[in-house]
């Protein structure tokens, strides 16, 4: 049995978003994995830029180190930016997955060349940055853009799937991408609904939903006994700091 | 449950690598996965240069194609060097996977830089170009050898694991590897003794067994429905070919 | 006097592109140059993907092999996919070239930025990743691709050079290249033409012919006495093989 | 007049660092100079991995929103990891530096090749990751690390400086590098000796001290006007967020 | 008190480009900056390619020489082409900046991709080649042309500023710049013209004008005593050269 | 008949370089080539620095411009360095090869990573922006120098000889070399020396001569009618230039 927690790097209690997530979790019923979720204490509302980012990293630290201490066996950050995943790895001993660089490398696996197709511009530098960390810009066909903010995601999820799709087709006919990477974890379950209007336009391409994805890698990994190398990932638990009360004495290794 | 094909892109009975593989498939027991092997008709005895890949490659290419016919939800190509791994995604319908992309993307999901250790001089340079196309050059630290053949590995399995320690732990303090690879199909059942020998040098460092990642990954994709893109792996199953009748009749997609 | 063999690695006898190539061959007269002439036993009708270039293998390496037992010096594999080519040298002790790294690296000695015109969509990724390993990418100005599948190429050649010219002009004004190069074997003598029409629009670029460079490429190695490492492109000749009987016995070092 | 503000990223008031801060800042007199230093309420006592960059991000943030309130012209960060740096960028609408990318492109703009020369060995993986995103990979020769954490510095500069010496020696003769890059800042004042040290072994190259060329690269582009982008650094002043008091209604555009 | 040389690497004396440009530097003041001016004994009017950037070269380094000779603190060549950069560096013991090297490094400071606005088709393989060797090349978003040559340039600044505006706002809209790189000297004053019309476009975006930037720059470095590493840029005082009389024994270390 | 001048862009008439490299060429005998050779009237006696390089150049580009006055097919610029290749390729409209740019090539097209053996330190960095620009830098295992100036060469060749084998064996084994470049034009006719001396040790690699390469890859070039493109490769033959009235007249296209 894995246990893994998805953790939503963002304050909120009404957003859709998180809870399509808890549908979309309670509905993975039990073969072999226990999936719980939280948010945040502190943070922004949406993750939509890097100053977003960094608000939203001390909340999703303190939540891995939690999960950790739970005997959680595994962490999803539920955040196409990947927020705090290094800090996350260093802060809790357990496997921590970011969708962003989960997907890619996923992408990668499938594919030739994939473009990710994200909310708004702002994220686009953010994304490229990821890709050239990550080491698979070679790969990266394209990034385009729907211009619907994280938040309006929910209200109408038929116009963002109308904008995923024709995103979509755009980066197959216009950047040659052989995968498409929904770029948001807003986006969860819209991969089902773009897969088939392309398919109405006969191109038949893989469409990464970047949850999803994660979550089976993350189980894959466990099952396997594989996490990150404490010898890259680590921290000094005795270290003084100031302000971060809810982390204090739970960074032992 | 998904059917998983493992095909050893040699021909060979008594090989222990094989015996030792059907053993492995055989233990994994039945959640959700049902494993089948098989060798190749033609081939050479093991995959060591370019020659190996080339000779290898008609004979896996018939063995994926079977096994898509035969209903077959993935195949595996028991091989790091990934022979004919496009081409089987071209031929059959299905998801193929090669364990050297695949383990290498796991690498990269694990650590920073990562580390191959495989068998022998001549096979440096097919990952070197692997590395480059598969586009995680960047986290590349080292490749390094055992100077073992692949067809005298399973003689004495603890010199090999001895020798792979040494130069894990050699990547490690030399090369600055956050994760080792084993970098050869016929290492399987190392990768446990490998962390036990790093642990004993207090180096902790995931070590990745490339047939259990890719085996991972298969089932992983497969749940998530997730294949290769029709758009970019495809072949005209009407082109006139000769010599290749098992071909024949078989590539309609 | 240099012997020089061409392999074009797809079986054929009424194809154009042969003849078109023993007359090319013919008419080359004799300073210094004997070039002899052949197709492969076993193989496809012509390569358009990875399919294509993995059944084509095993003949041409049969080819190479014959070619060096009978005391040629250099082979020339007739397909700008370089079905093959490493295993060649490894297999065959003598200078092999491939047309699409001889034309890539020409063009790189020609120019600032080169681009590659070929026949089908799906030869695309096969050059892209032909220009990462050879390390040529950077110089890669596009690949762009006429939509005329081989075997149809020798039946309208002027549609042909007509289709060649119009993306050679796009290259030049729209992905600024400056140096075309055919991307096609069954291109031979198209050069001629499109550079012609290129001039009468007042481009005056260079525009390679695969074949032709590879021809000269390959004369001048020879005459310097450079071919390839034995380091480097080696195989065991004793080494257990299946269903290769042509191979067997002439692998010796 | 230009008004620059010095972030020091970490909480401390006895640290000889801030002290030493203070004391070059004074010293800098007032050539058009008006600087001013201030540490951050919440965060870590050093910076030394990952999750130390994330839990200084919000309070670096804070301090710097609060100088651009104060009408302050320009912040540099003070610590070579450049923690916050985009966010900064997007919450203050004044120039924000970082001494780690700001002393990489002037190593490039001095020399070939450049060494960074840093603390321990929990950063390296931060600098290469920066050196990637900054674009200056291909000029980084190496990094080395003399072993000491930042908190030990100030307690024996001698010993820093010996070790950066040593370091910077085998630097130049062992990985090629031009220009040393001290990749600390609390390193401040040593570029001086070790520039002493290289001399008396007949090594001349320039040793960059990252506090003193970010402050000097600040007052030069605040001469000239130059900020960065308000269009790729913006962020959402009206976007809710919890748990981040002092930032609320200070990030009007 | 820094001594600053600028050097027109043309040879002319009616140029407004020179007129501009003393101008410009007469009406710097003295804030611890005396900026001489010179033009080049022997070149081209103008430097558009190759061929004048070779032709500049010697008398170039001859005045870097003599400035040095004469007690100059640092030398700023005066073409974005950065003609004889490396050599000056070598022959003259002080610093040498080339505007093209320090506009492209100050515009990586400033944002994630700029794009350089230049005169004519010809430079642009010069302008990415220097893109590469400085190592900047993946922050390059695209280089336009306004297609005026240098020497019309004065003749109708408004057409000139028109023009480059233009090319500005595709960049940015288009080719996604975040910093705007003005490609050549003869553009001095534009920028502020040039941010005008973009903020009139509702586009806020750094435009970097190259002598300023890169007089700045020069000064930043002498005053923290930075200058290039006689390590890398040094030469032979003591080798016999012909038909460069000017430098006879000026190139004592 | 292909009509080839060498250029050696260096003044001297008693170099035994010069020399040699005429016997050499004498010796070519007269199998469709004629190769006549020059020195240049102005410039350093020995290249070995960015300063010779700039020296160099106008006297090269103006014996590039003579030979196409007087009707010669090919230029080869006798120096690894390839001084103003591209401003003699402008200047002079026919074929004008660079040994530096031609070798590397040729030692692409022949193995997987090529090393280059050179004279002393200061030419390594010129090699590595060579190999940057020409796209190549994938290919370099390593530079090596052997610490000999080029003017001391022929005093003493089987000392140089030596020196250029123990360098070559130690880049196959410690660099990972296929294929070992001869960096520096004054090392004529070592390559035969070379093999001979890497053979006894059992290694069998090949070894690259710049100037025979070049001549015979001039050789076929011409054969095929290549020449550089006069779109990328041009000037203004009416631009005016002071102090170079050898030019005057001369650049008509």
């Amino acid at each position: 049995m894995t246990k893994l927690r998805i953790i939503s790097p963002h304050f909120t209690d009404k957003s859709t978003e998180v809870a399509e997530l808890k549908a979309y979790v309670d509905a993975l019923g039990s073969d072999g994995l226990e999936i719980s979720h939280t948010t945040i204490p502190t943070g922004p509302i949406s993750i939509e830029c890097e100053l977003d980012m960094a608000l939203a990293a001390p909340g999703t630290i303190e939540e891995a180190v939690c999960a950790a201490k739970e005997g959680i066996d595994a962490v999803v950050i539920s955040c196409f930016g990947d927020p705090a995943l290094a800090a996350c790895r260093e802060a809790a001993k357990i496997l921590v997955l970011g969708p962003g660089q989960t997907s890619m490398h996923a992408a990668a696996l499938l594919g030739h060349r994939f473009s990710v197709i994200t909310v708004v511009e702002s994220v686009r530098s953010v994304i490229e940055n990821m890709a050239r960390e990550y080491a698979v810009a070679d790969k990266l066909a394209s990034i385009r853009v729907i211009n619907i903010p994280v938040v309006e995601l929910a209200s109408d999820m038929a116009a963002v799937n109308e904008a995923l799709a024709k995103e979509a087709i755009a980066a197959v006919k216009e950047d040659r991408a052989d995968v498409i990477v929904l770029g948001c974890t807003g986006f969860l379950g819209s991969a089902e609904v773009v897969v088939a209007k392309l398919k109405a336009q006969g191109i038949d391409v893989p469409v990464i939903d970047p949850i999803p994805v994660s979550i089976a890698m993350a189980q894959a990994l466990c099952t396997l006994g594989l996490k990150h190398s404490s010898r890259l990932y680590a921290c000094d638990p005795a270290k003084p700091t100031k302000g971060y009360d809810a982390l204090a004495g739970k960074l032992d290794a």
